[in-house]
């Protein structure tokens, strides 16, 4: 098993909410997760990542409240299914104070924001962190968050991706080509704070956006954040393989990473990008012990807080079909052709069952919470970590079981390891952002991707 | 010349940009303006503020860039007139972190955000804050910035106020009425976070918007933040009257502030609010010396900093006519018919000139930064405040010359003789920033404000 050759990235990955991807953990003695509302919490956490040398902090949204299982959305309320959810933006300021080099990356949906005022928003926290931001570019799925935004419904699936492209485009021209470089003077002398040559508006004029400019903001030290995307659908992909600095799955297993990876790759190239131009980011989730015996002991103890009913109806929303009607002890493998959307997860709890048992729907309640669960000794995890690195994955989204306490056993356990082993950085690289995850490559996005292309490419006017 | 019953509220009040309303000054030696895009500068203001008991730091925005001047964007751009400018909201949690008393009040006009959405930002705000912000509610003016969200050009004035009261009450519905009191659990044992049967979707279906809900953030401690408004026109008055808890304006002499006082609260009044419900906000700025002639000397000296070209660009904006068409030397007798937005400032002007001198349009631009500044001894400005705290002013928002600076100087020297006088806190009220603003009241809009309409008005439904 040979190392990789240089370290992978690492992320806190959360949401601003009481429960994110385990659900019913908030409930667990040692949980602060319903503290997401307290700064102190947010501050804490960024300085327990930095003081461990992770790259960033990477906070998910969910625009919109869960879609009924069963008709209600009593499930989604009472268990606190990604529901309530505060704006992730407004945590970056504080965390960015409290620390010097860690990343922070959030999401930011179409739905949510129009380019023009979000592209500001980027800008000024790329200003206030002197370049230590990402945005991870989401498309929407949420129908309620459609519905409360002034939408009918839904966009279909391959439209919304057509949507994002307009809306990338849009602050592209605004991050990358409204402010010219060399066009912020700030000369106290002649009383010229910028150049007005060199400031122009964009007059975007698209299917759903126009949108005449200029920016508002000066360029930032990164002008465009490091982009971040998730997306395995193939207009996903797609859009992913051309846009995308950091691409974000759920695996479960480091052959089924390989093969997207492979094929984001092979389409990145196609594209005219390189191969190494994205970084492949696993989501995972750990339970460290200093024995095996004891982690397998710890798991199970947080087994016991595992809200199944949640966890089901968060499964409904991808199954597509409401989870819910069929009888727990119905087995999946007479279910799995109707759930299209969680066929892999499904497919896995099957292959997971214990020999001479059948995985039954409940069982895939439970087990869709350890499906991305790695559980064992500092080493043994560093083991898994190598063979994901091993299939192509450059980095680590770790999930929380517990807040703050899957990160801090991660920090203060298998961190030490990884460093030992070369797979994790024991210090900082200067710059931005996007300098520390692609060293040598300065602080602007490169040459291969599409955003280069709102450069310098059209007259300068206001 | 008697002191008032109760001190007077004090603020800072800026704008996330290098040169707001005393152009010029970011050339300043002693200047910080350009700064604005660090943290270290903000969180350095914030604690300035909450060590001398200022009541909160104001940040003003304007969504898009000033109009053209002679058909040019070009004095614009060059002398920084509000442009760049960064997004205030993005400012509040590292101050918020920094603090823990102060008020952080920011503006969002509602071209900039979907009400859906802002509601969302308020709350997570409000939460991360422990209760401590407030809203400067701006029905957007901005032409520009118009043309970049999308849409064609102005909307009629009456037109925009009307705009306003559907976008509060759309935030009043997610803000008052979506999450009934009780309906948090967040009860460890049960597993049950929040009451289904008290989570209502709010189903707004109006001219501009349809929003289903049910709002994404849980109550917040004040739920709707404290609101705050500017706008002298009929309209504006009137919407004021109805809905601001703090009215913002620039008279320039204590006997007009307390004719737009008298109107404001006889509207008020009949709408069925209470005369004490709403802060009385005079913007102004302060050039302090130890002596009279030190402090006149000091004025003299920043006066040479003045960018009148850049002043005159900004009151072209406002009087609504190219100023910079006239002659300079023109006076002002001659065309204040023609400059209808701006024929307060040149009576002032006019009134202000030395005896003998007949004022000018150059003379305009120079005065017009004047107009709000008063020069004098700590005690000579506390003597000042006394006549506007005697016209109704309640409260006071600092206006910069430099920044720092003008609010250094103001905390040092002024604050201290305030305190002694009684026109100044000396210690901050427990509670949320309404609690502090309105003693006794709690930290929620009271029962007189037309917000009160959206508490359990509706069915329960989701």
């Amino acid at each position: 098993m040979s190392a990789p050759t240089r370290p992978l990235v690492y992320n806190f990955f959360l949401m601003d909410t009481p429960s994110h991807i385990s659900q019913g953990m908030w409930r667990h003695p040692e949980s602060r997760a319903t503290e997401y509302n307290d700064l102190g919490l947010w501050v804490e956490l960024a300085q327990l990542a930095e003081r461990h040398h992770f790259d960033a902090i990477f906070i998910a949204d969910n625009f919109g409240m869960y879609p009924p299982v069963g008709g209600s959305s009593d499930v989604v309320i009472e268990r606190a299914l990604q529901f309530p959810i505060s704006e992730p933006a407004m945590l970056v300021s504080a965390m960015a104070h409290a620390t010097k080099d860690l990343g922070i990356v959030y999401t930011n949906s179409v739905l949510q924001q129009h380019p023009f005022a979000f592209a500001r928003q980027m800008s000024t926290l790329d200003h206030l962190t002197n370049g230590r931001v990402g945005w991870n570019m989401v498309s929407s799925f949420n129908a309620n968050g459609f519905r409360s935004m002034g939408m009918d419904g839904f966009v279909d699936h391959d439209e919304r991706y057509t949507w994002l492209e307009e809306y990338v485009e849009v602050v592209y021209k605004l991050w990358e080509g409204s402010w010219a470089d060399g066009a912020v003077l700030k000369d106290r002398d002649t009383g010229i704070y910028a150049d007005p040559s060199k400031v122009r508006k964009i007059n975007h004029l698209g299917k759903r956006y126009s949108v005449e400019g200029p920016h508002l903001s000066e360029p930032s030290p990164q002008r465009t954040p490091v982009l971040f995307q998730a997306g395995s659908s193939a207009a996903g992909l797609d859009f992913g393989a051309r846009h995308t600095e950091g691409a974000f799955m759920i695996s479960g297993k480091p052959e089924a990473s390989a093969s997207k990876i492979a094929k984001m790759k092979e389409r990145a190239i196609a594209l005219g990008r390189n191969a190494n131009d994205i970084h492949f980011i696993e989501g995972l989730t750990f339970v460290v012990g200093s024995t095996e015996e004891e982690a397998q002991r710890k798991a199970d103890e947080l087994d016991e807080w595992a809200d199944v009913t949640a966890q089901m109806a968060m499964s409904s929303a991808s199954a597509g079909i409401d989870l819910t009607r069929f009888d727990p002890d119905e087995p999946l493998v007479n279910i799995i052709d109707q759930a299209q959307g969680l066929r892999g997860s499904i497919q896995l709890c099957i292959d997971n069952a214990p020999k001479g048992k059948v995985a039954t729907v409940a069982d895939l309640g439970r087990d869709n919470a350890r499906q991305w669960r790695i559980t064992g000794t500092p080493e043994s995890i560093a083991d898994r970590i190598t063979e994901y690195a091993e299939a192509g994955v450059t980095g680590i989204n770790i999930m929380s079981i517990t807040v703050p306490g899957t990160f801090a056993d991660f920090a203060e356990h298998v961190t030490p390891i990884l460093k030992e082993r070369g797979l994790m950085q024991r210090e900082y690289q200067e710059g931005t952002l996007r300098e520390k995850l692609f060293p040598g490559g300065g602080p602007r996005l490169g040459e291969t991707h599409p955003a280069r292309a709102y450069r310098d490419s059209h007259e300068y006017s206001h």
